[in-house]
């Protein structure tokens, strides 16, 4: 599988709340710096149990658009970057929609691409210390 | 010059607000997510405005201390990811110090390692949609 379809397997999982799935990308060693505390998740179990809290955010599927991909790939390492429209109806009723950003890296192990980092954020407003949300049309 | 070289050489140069040697770390085609808004930073003349932000919030040195690195090179790309605490005296006279997460990513561009991406982040506390400021002993 190459690195391009390990990036969008996992989105497809996500959407679709595939869990098994959505582990299957990532390697025993995954370092996750999520958009929410703490500063980092080590190790699978603990991003398992960060994505089921994301997953059950949620009623019904999650929607992920992704633009301005950039991918590079060497040897056996390879990271990409982009943006992503996280969307969705949220489980207090709520349709949520906001823009992420995303860095992965990534180590072919014993012949397969696995996630080995995943940095998740969107800014800060350095005037209110708050989340700043990107315009969305 | 090695990739860590690189990674620290980008450190202490930000340390000591030189604009012009931090800048010589970077690749003209650098998309930076920053920690403050907006999403990105795309080329050195939006990203050298941005680290003069930075600099110009702190009356005197940053401290940048950095913890639990990892960095992968192979062939002509690079990827680092690593907790720094950032701290120093702000212009409004109040010292400050705070955990942010990065993720670096490199290609060998003539020989030389440059950094194209780079995403620096703090967690939002979904509860309030602040920042979630990590312990700081």
């Amino acid at each position: 599988m190459s690195v391009e379809a390990v990036l969008q397997g996992r989105i497809e999982a996500a959407q679709v709340k595939d869990i098994d799935k959505l582990m299957s990308y990532f390697a025993p060693e995954i370092v996750y710096y999520d958009a929410v505390p703490p500063l980092q998740f080590v190790g699978t179990e603990a991003v398992r149990k960060n994505f089921q809290r994301w997953f059950d955010g949620y009623d019904g599927p999650i929607s992920l658009e992704t633009k301005d991909q950039t991918v590079a790939v060497d040897g056996d390492i390879a990271w990409a970057h982009m943006l992503h429209l996280d969307s969705g109806k949220r489980t207090n009723g709520m349709q949520s929609a906001m823009w992420v950003r995303s860095t992965v890296c990534l180590r072919r192990i014993d012949g397969e691409w696995l996630v080995t980092h995943e940095h998740i954020s969107m800014p800060i407003d350095p005037e209110t210390m708050g989340v700043w949300l990107a315009p969305v049309e």
